[in-house]
């Protein structure tokens, strides 16, 4: 299967009902402060609280009926554990999850919650999750679902960029930069693939914190990057250790330049969020917020509103926070 | 002009383009705890972060040439406030909003961001916030707006509703109670209009913080009774002396009986709006969230997903809290 604009109009036809068509917001006072129009795509507001369901729910509806009965099984530390989890149930799937025993609580206990089995492996101990899980789906004949490097996620996860290039136009905006928060680039790149075939004004660009910025240097490059730590940022949902094989060469071909914020930045996007938007965003949620805010991207998009300069679109990707880390942004 | 149905559309005419078409969310961790679909009407993510806005636009839109050209003046703790400003600017008119100097610091903050001359009072102190506001509208030609009882507000607070309606269809629920949150019955008036024309299945019940229940004892009483105490709730939004007097009728022909929570559970239920929803929610917000999670509703809604009860629906109605309040929510 190859990951293109028609494999995310098909995954739209697979989540038609199934995953919610988030809004994209807009506030009057945000645009003041950025100087504007800043579009936030509120995909926080996506079913288990991240794009990641999307994703899921591409892969999972798309296996044949033998690869169904035996269930699925996934790594991962929170978003993806979570959508994966939600799409099983609803599918009538087994699933098994390894996780971090460090993961945030918090989603340890939602993808428990959404009926999953977890396996917890120790990440800090150097514990190999890759033979835990290797050893779990081989015996019981489980399907591994990758977070980002796999056709059917990215074109799952790039049904929200066929959404953002209807909603964009619908509020006047035909040429902007679209923010996209960048892990492994699944996101990333599924967006991109909409926005090629469905508003090709609209360009994607990543977004990733400081220190953990290996698409944005990969882009520079031309070859995968890798970064120098393998955690350390309180956006724990997006470090990943490079982009995707699969991931990659799509953003090489369709995405601006990566963009770079710090984890201050991350925390004030939240505390904006929270008093202009009303939503709920996670660090590694906010970090295209953060870059709209900071002026990091020049879209050649049309001005207007409260905004005075080129509009553009952040994407708001999840909102699973402890309660302690998110009273942080807001202090 | 007559507040019915009617007026309601013809509100939802003058609002098009201008007004945020808010999501009705669900969350299925939310329906297990509930025991029943909750879906939730996240008017929270309205312009200005509250249903007001829908009001004052639409009684803004509908002034003459000359009353226009003079502008308009309210009185109100906050959210009527902001929303008024906002709806004055964009359309191009003078606001005068007078204020208690003891309202939260952020919507006070706010209603000037937006543009509005704001007259502070001393409500603590007992200074007659009527004498200032009509020497002032005395002195330039304002036009009043009120807040609840003015026929046009209660028809644009009702556009909620016609939304309401055709979400929950959308959804598969048919027959349910729509809980709302209750100041002077502006807001639940309205949407009892709406659903009376546009969703016979549906009944707005309102939902009112403890010892501020003036609406729930006045409609097991016939007449409008009015509360003990002028303030005193967190649900600072919600607290007014008694039902309007175009209000009370339209509640007391289409509502069902009043619920009442208390500060505490309007607390809890803007915790399960931020794990859960993701969305920002005030305490007088979240009080028909908190109905809802404390099974107050005895809909004839129909059961379904992850819930086993029967379905209701909760309009979470405004998020304008300061960060200090929402962190006590948290903790």
């Amino acid at each position: 299967m190859t990951p293109d604009f028609d494999a995310v109009c098909a995954a739209a036809r697979r989540l038609e009902g199934a995953a919610v068509r988030t809004p994209l917001l807009e506030s009057p006072l945000l645009n003041e402060a950025a100087g504007r129009r800043v579009l936030v795509k509120a995909e926080c507001l996506q079913l288990t609280g991240s794009f990641k369901f999307r994703g899921a729910w591409s892969r999972l509806s798309a296996l044949d009926a033998a690869q169904r009965a035996r269930g699925v099984l996934a790594y991962s530390s929170g978003n993806h554990a979570q959508g994966v989890a939600l799409a099983a149930r609803r599918l009538g799937m087994r699933a098994v999850i390894v996780m971090p025993s460090d993961a945030p609580a918090l989603k340890i206990a939602n993808t428990r919650a959404y009926g999953a089995e977890v396996a917890l492996y120790d990440r800090a101990g150097g514990e190999d999750r890759e033979a835990l899980g290797a050893r779990l789906a081989a015996r019981d004949g489980l399907t591994l679902v990758k977070p980002y490097d796999d056709p059917w996620v990215i074109a799952g996860q790039g049904t929200c960029g066929l959404e953002i290039a209807e909603q964009a136009h619908a509020a006047g905006v035909t040429r902007a930069d679209v923010l996209v928060c960048c892990g492994g680039g699944g996101f990333t790149s599924g967006v991109a693939l909409a926005l090629e075939g469905a508003a090709p004004g609209l360009r994607a660009r990543p977004v990733e914190p400081a220190g953990f910025d290996d698409t944005a240097r990969s882009l520079v490059s031309g070859r995968r990057e890798v970064n120098a730590a393998p955690s350390g940022s309180i956006c724990d949902a997006i470090v990943t250790p490079s982009p995707g094989e699969i991931t990659f060469p799509i953003m090489r071909r369709l995405c601006g330049p990566g963009l770079v914020v710090s984890d201050v930045q991350a925390l004030a996007a939240m505390a904006a969020a929270f008093l202009r938007l009303k939503i709920v965003l996670e660090p590694g949620g906010a970090v295209a917020l953060a870059a709209a805010l900071a002026g990091g991207a020049e879209g050649e998009g049309e001005g207007g509103g409260e905004g005075e300069g080129e509009a553009v679109i952040a994407v708001a990707s999840g909102g699973n926070v402890d309660p302690a880390v998110f009273a942080r942004a807001l202090g």
